[in-house]
This record gives C-alpha cells, structure tokens and sequence, in this order.
C-alpha cells in the first residue's frame, strides 16, 4: 500500500495480529526458522571489522555468527560453532586474531577463510577434507556500510528484498545514494536491551500515531509528526524541520554540515525506511541513525543503533551529543512503549489482537507479510 | 462435611491431590480459567479506593485487572488493556489518576466507567463505538469491605457462593455481621511472596494438626489448638482463648476494646472461615484479619494480608503491634511449611499423593472441589 | 573397546551423539528415570556420616535422598519426603539429629531405619502400620569408602555393573584395592557448579585429544598426555610422571609417602576411571581424586570432587594445596571447555552432533551405551 492520503471510506478500524504471535515460542521459532535464518539479515558494521582477523559475534535467528574479514580483506560469516565437538569458536562479542581462529578446546585451527588448517595429529587423519571440516561459512553481502547475513542454503535476491524495501520507501536507490551511508562514520552506538517481541518494536517504528503522545522532543523538530502520519506512510515522503529548527537535534540547534552530494530539497528534511524483517534507518540532512534488531526471544529483542556522521565530523572529536540525545529519547520512548505492550499479548482480551486506526493501517502489509512468511507453503 | 466430633469408624488416612496437581502449569492454567478467572476474586480493599479515580492493579488468574471507582463513587473493574494496541493503562500497583485513564502510549482516554472519551483524531473516525471500544469491564460486588471480581461472562451467585461460605461455617451470614468487617480501618498490611502452590496455603489454613509444632504462640493463645482440631473443622465452633490469655496478641496481653455489637458469647473466641478461593478470614473479639491469595504460577502466590481494626484504634495512631505480630508469625510459619512441602510435589514419591489424618479429613471435601471444578463437564 | 593401539584403518572420524541429547529436556528426564534413578548411583562419602543421626541430602536424578547412618552403624538412604504431606524431612545438605528424623511441619517423626515413631494423636490411629508408612528406603551399597544408592525396585547387579566399570579399566579389582580407597581421608572437597550437560563432562573426562591445548599443568607432570592419548584409552595403563616430577603436584614438587601396600610399578604412576554414569577416579601414588557429578538439568551439572589423602596427612593437618591446585585447575579447564561447548548443542550446525577423531572413538562406546539404556526394550 502506498498511500498518500488518508482512506476515507471503509472501516476506521482493522484488526492487527492475534496476541498469541507476540508470546508463542512455537511462532517465534517459525519466524527464525523462516525470517531470520532464512531472509538477509543486516548484522555488523564493516568498520566493526577493520582489519583480517577482527571479528564480532552476533545472534542471528537462534544461532551465533562469527563475522570476520578474510587475509585480502573479503567480509566472511560463519557458525560459531567448532567442526569437531562444537564449542564456540569465539565467546567475546568483538575481538581480533592474529592469525587464525583456533578453538579453545582442541584446538582446531581455521583460517581466515574457514579453512581447517590445523589441528594436533591433523596429519595423521588424512581423510579429513579441510575445506568440508572447515568453519561452516554463510552467505555474505555488504551494503550501505553493512555486512548482511543469510544462513539460507539459497538466499533471496538481495536486490527483491532489501534493496526494494529502500525502493519501495524512497521511490529509487538514488534517493538514499546521496546520503553516502557506507562511508559515514559511526559516531556513537547504544544498544538496548527490550523486553518485547521484535514486531512490536516494527509497528512502532511503522507509526506515528503515538508520536504527538510520548514524543515531545521530536515532534518539537518536526511538527507534522504531531498530527499522526509517520514519514514512512507516504512513497518519498521527508518530514519537513520546523521553521525555527535548525537541525536535527535534542534542541532544534544546528547540527553538522549537509552530507555532500545530498540534493538540495533533503537539507531540511527527516527519512525514515523500514527494512525487514530487522532494520530501521533514518535519514536526516547530517547524520544517518541506523537500527539493527537482534530478536533473542519471544519476548526479548535487544537492539543496536549506530549514529552515522561523516568521517571528519567523527574524527574532528567534535561532540555529537545534541543529534545522538534527540533520537536515543525517541528509543527509549519507543522501547518503554512496547515493553508496556508486551505483557497483555497474553490477555484473553487481546486473543483475537488490538486495531489499527487509519493512520496505522500500513502497518496490515506488515502483518500480512509475516503472517505469509510463516505460512508453510508462503516461503 | 459439616462434624461435630472425631470420625471414629473407617480408615484413619485418606488420600490428597496426586503430586502432580501442585505442580504442573497445565494444572494452573485450568485452574485460572475454571476458578480464578470464573469464580467471585477478592481483588481489594474498598478503602483503598478513597475516591473516583483511585486504582489498584491486581493479577487474577493470568489477567491484569485494574480497579478503580467512577465519577459517582461506584466501584468498576476492567481488564488493564488498552483497546487499541493493547498497552497497559496502569503499570503501578496503586495510584490515583485526576479526570480519566489514558493509555500512555498512543492517548486513548477512558473515562471511570470505562467509555472511551477521546484519542487522537477520534472525531476522524465516527465509526468508533465508544463503549464498545471502552474498556472492558467485569463484574464487581462489594462486601465486607472488600471488592470482589468475575471475569466470567455470567458470573456464578454471589450468594451461593462467597457468602454461603460463611454461611457453612458460622452457621449464618448474622455471624459474622457483628463483626462489622466493611467498617473496620486496615491497620496493617503485610504482603507475602509464597514459593509453593495455592492449595497448599488452603490446606494448611483449613487443619490444625500442625499448630501444635509450628505455633507455639498462638496455641498458648488458643490452647486447644495444641488437639489438633482447627476451628473450621466444626460449624461456627471458635476456639477458646486461654485463661491467662487476655487477648489475641504475642504475648496474650489485652487487646483493644471488643468491637460494638458483637454478641457477648464471642468475646473471647477466635472463628476462621476459608472463603474458596483465595480468601481466609479470622475473627477475634477486636479485630478481623483478612487473606486474599493470588495465585501466579503452579509454584508461586501472593498473599496480601489485612489486619483490620475499629476506626478510632487506627486514626488514633494506636499502636497495632502485639496483635499484628501474633498471625503475623503464623503467618511465616505456616508459609515456610509450604514452602519445604512444594518441592516434594514433584517426587515420584509423592505421584499418588500423600495422605490426611482424621483431624485433616475435611480437607478431602476442598480436592473434591477442585477436582469438581477441573472436571470439564463439572462447572 | 580395549585398545590398546590406534587404530589404522577405516574413517578418521566417527560421529558424536546429536546435539538435541545435550539439550532437550525430555531426553534429561529419560536419563534421569533410566539411568541415574535406576542404576547404583555414588552419593555421598561414607565418613560425610560420622555416627548415627548423621545425614546427607542429595539430588539423585529427581529426587532429593536423605542419607544417614542407623543406631547401629548401618548407612541408610530415603527418599527426602514426609510420608503425611509430602513436606521435606531435611532441607540442609548435610546435618546431624540426636535422636529422629521429624518432619518439621506435623511432626511425623522417624527413627534412623525409617520406621514411623511417633506424630500427634498416632495411638488413636492405630490402623497406621508404622513400617509402611516409614520413609521410603532405597537401596544402599558401600564401597570404596562412598555410599552408593539405588532408586530401582530392583537394582542392577552392583558387580557387574560399578565394579565391572573398574575392571574394565584396570583389568582386575585387585588393582585398585591396593590404594584402599575406603580408609583414606578426604582433605579437601571442591563443588563445582557447571552450566553444561553431564554427557559434555563424561567425554571430557574420557579423552585427552584436549590435553595439551588445555592443561598445560598437567601435561608437564604427564608428558604422554601432549600426544592426545587419555590413559583410560588403554586397559590398565598409568601415564607416566616425567622424569623432573617428584609428585602429582601442580610444581612436579614431591608429594606425600606413597600409599602403604600399593604396588612398586605404580609408584610414579596416574591411572583414571570412568565408572558410569556419574563417577570419575584419578589414582596416583600417594592420593585419589574422586569425582561425583550431580546432574541437575539438561544444561546444569554439580560435581563434587574429593581429594582422598592417608589418614595421618590429614590428621597432621599437612598442607595439600600444591597437590590440589594440580586436579582443581584440570577441573577450572575442563568445565569452562564444557560451557563452551553446551551453547552450540542447540545449533543447526551440530543437529547431527560432530565428530570424534582417532584418540577419541572409545566416547563412541560412551555413547552407544547411552542410546542402548534410552531405548525402550533397551533397560
């Protein structure tokens, strides 16, 4: 649905998902099975990775990844998991290695690209095939600064999934190219640790409805927000800075020069793109907040947001507390908000779910989606 | 079974609940839907409710209901839903709001009798009903003071019920009106976290057997007590205080002035009623001390106890100490009892369940009432 | 398997079991009613019980067991459940009663056999026969100083069950009499809670392919060990000291005099044994080390380890820490290797389990035994 005004005929009121899809294990396994084990799912920063041998361990679905780079510099993903007896190959969240991952327990040693190139009394075993026996790799794709993971035996395009939900929002890939996210700079990072379903946290992405009630800093600086219509109800649609804002910031000040190459028509301008099933990004003329959702349980999704700015504003040392604070109040908003949502998924006043009002009607597509995500023959 | 005297033909042990109804979480689920959420529920104290717009939230059986009193003073209960998207109105125990109850999340504004009054763009949307859309309420009744809850469609008679309770142990519903219990000021409360199953918190509040090695107080108190017999296994019987014992104190010191009214045979008595489900009442010449169970899991209930004096005792800022310590210890003591007995629940031992001496007998009529309930052509 | 060569032909690697035995709850349980509550089970040392009254409460399986010594000496073992509600007898882990076991709730009160003795009003109840309605006994074995418990109606052969584990190992019972296990002191124990599954913990016990990765203190007292091979791999082999070790030290410094009647070729000499399910035995020349695991849930294991010196090292109140150091951090290595692995158990990754190399395919005997006691008709 891409609408660009509000329906005017019809009921004012559509259903949403049953509650049990909030707090059902059974459902919540369906969906790493089929979503985020089987979907590209955005993972790392590749600047997380500055070198061969830098790593980070992520949860993806209900596994552990191990993201690194190759000895020529290539992103490679793998299981966690050791070829032998199946300890982790690395427990700490980030770290970096010298010259190989070797496991803790018997020590067998992996290069850089899964390889199996050692292990006590390898060569004693000359029938262990050492790429077979090797780190489990996963399919790998960078974009936007991201590496993106898919433990699928075949991905989807990455171009029909991703790629088209920034399509879908901002009309072309051009639209967010000028914004040059690959090359920002992470200026801060926060994660957050929430104690609600992964989709409550989508939906209140998806809406603003909820924006005039808990947000005041940020319908201060985009005022339209005040009225219900999230940015992302409309195809390239940018809330427009109030007119006594001068950036995007907890207090209207100005933030940092425009990005370059931005068109002129975006410097006063707020973007908002919903990547499913675990990515939002927000852009603003300076700065670019990119939210990952790590899904740990039904209901439990801990969140990674990055605050992108360009490279000589990051390594300048100059203070992005102004631009992190205004979105970090809108999360924890956000966040709080769902986590007063998550324990009445289990009413049985809320078995059959709650409704959507006009302004939150797009937010069916994404019930439909998951709901066909998780129909057996829906794929 | 409404005795007199010991059973003295017959087999002297009789079997309990297996082990299994104590701690499986299908047992619990069945008994919150056929009991907790069906049945009458002690939710709360109506003095806790000064005013309109005064709230409790309690839990009965899975559901999170809040209480609070209209404009025009009448007590209402709804589920604590928002009927839009399903947020928590009230998060807090207890509170007070001034006009309405408004969801923080999103705004939708109900007033004290539940009717939605206002959200954002409402006026957008005529096809809203705006009760149909309120919050949605249960059943209330009030008596002695407290406020009681059904979320059942067609709630069972309050009379044949809750008050035929009374009625079977005191004899008559007169009994326990001198007491004047809707009148009395709660002097103290005190809330305990149990780590075992709700029914055996009943059990042990409806014998004696065990008074004699855990109460050492209270049977110098109540010597007779030290039997075995509990004053609940006969019909309007209460035990006796001691000679030496002035009052229903730790240390049997006098108490404070009998309550007005009360027929002059009970001065120096104590009665015990068990209100099924989760209600315990005790009467004593100056006070009444009144149990509300809530039960949150197979292995976990609450326990909110009240001890109620007349008014003048609590605004005078008397002190309520030596009576609020005596139950208060018997309150520990017999929850510790639980406590060491949950865990044997599970034992293969225990599969068949343990067994009841004659002065426990009557507690075979409480299992064949929840086994009743739990049959599903039972009701 | 008892070999005594690596093998040379066939596949370098075998499998392991599935990774859903590590973790799933159900097969737990199976274990815990097939395997650890029905065969003989090592509970205690006999000297945790100095006299009659003395006591030990254990988790065998699902069960807690009471352990205690009768007026006349004899060891008993019941289950740790009042035979009138089910309420714990003892919720210490280890004690001493003067005179009987009475249960604190109702005072049902139990000689040191188990016989009923006493509970208010019993003489009125004269058709309580007072043996049947004594704790629940299971059967009891000593040996090697330790109690050994059966929950089983009938037991397994203990000969040909736990001392056929030692002969398997050792060749003969003769050879490990020579330590005297049974009279040696216990001077030091070690509890150690581990989050992985017992299974993990048997097959690190059982190879040594980790050795030289892990236990750098060890294989500097046990050269042999860096080359892989576990000395329970071999039938009745003792890894050698290296020659610059004086004793089973975590220096190499010298020990304490070599246990009296020991045979000469083992004066230098570390022997191991895996008595199934739950018990491992390191033998060296001057003391034992002597594990028992605790399986508490698919993920959760307690051992209690014992380090057995002659009575007159501990009387004297010789210092043992430089030989305890050595075992305690093979122990810290060893569980921190089994925590590593139990979380990849879940993964998609291990669902067909790993794989064993050469020096560890007698685990797979290991685990055919286990798949042999799960299976139905297997007993």
């Amino acid at each position: 649905m891409t609408t660009t005004e509000e329906p005017v005929t019809g009921s004012s009121l559509i259903p949403t998902l049953p509650g049990s899809a909030y707090v059902d294990p059974a459902v919540f396994d369906a969906e790493c099975e089929r979503i985020f084990e089987d979907m590209w799912f955005c993972a790392a920063r590749e600047s997380d990775l500055p070198k061969p041998g830098s790593f980070r361990t992520v949860q993806v679905g209900r596994e552990s990844i191990l993201i690194s780079r190759s000895r020529r510099g290539e992103v490679r993903a793998f299981y966690n998991v050791c070829r032998h007896r199946g300890a982790r190959i690395c427990t700490e969240d980030a770290g970096e290695r010298a010259r190989s991952f070797q496991c803790p327990y018997h020590a067998w040693t992996y290069d850089f690209d899964g390889k199996l190139i050692a292990a006590p009394n390898l060569t004693k075993m000359p029938d262990i095939d050492r790429v077979e026996y090797g780190l489990r790799r996963v399919h790998v794709r960078t974009w936007l600064g991201y590496v993106w993971v898919s433990l699928a035996d075949a991905p989807p395009s990455f171009e029909a999934t991703v790629q088209q939900e920034v399509v879908d929002r901002l009309g072309t890939l051009d639209n967010i190219a000028g914004y040059d996210v690959a090359n920002l700079s992470v200026g801060r990072r926060i994660v957050y640790d929430v104690a609600a379903n992964w989709k409550l946290i989508v939906e209140n992405f998806m809406e603003c409805y909820h924006c005039a009630t808990i947000h005041p800093e940020l319908t201060e600086v985009l005022p339209e927000f005040a009225d219900g219509l999230a940015a992302q109800y409309f195809v390239n649609h940018g809330a427009e800075f109030g007119e006594d804002v001068s950036g995007f910031t907890i207090d209207g000040s100005e933030g940092f020069g425009v990005i370059p190459g931005l068109e002129e028509d975006r410097d006063r301008k707020y973007y908002a793109i919903t990547v499913k099933p675990q990515v939002f990004v927000n852009l603003v003329p300076d700065h670019v907040i990119f939210h990952r959702m790590y899904p740990m349980a039904a209901d439990r999704t801990v969140v990674e947001c990055d605050w992108l700015y360009l490279p000589d504003v990051v390594e300048s040392g100059r203070d992005v507390t102004a631009s992190v604070e205004l979105f970090h109040r809108v999360n924890q908003q956000d966040f709080e908000a769902c986590e007063r949502t998550q324990p009445a998924m289990s009413s049985k006043l809320y078995a059959a779910g709650g409704v959507l009002v006009p302004s939150e009607h797009h937010i069916s597509e994404f019930h439909e989606w998951v709901t066909h995500k998780l129909t057996p023959t829906g794929g």
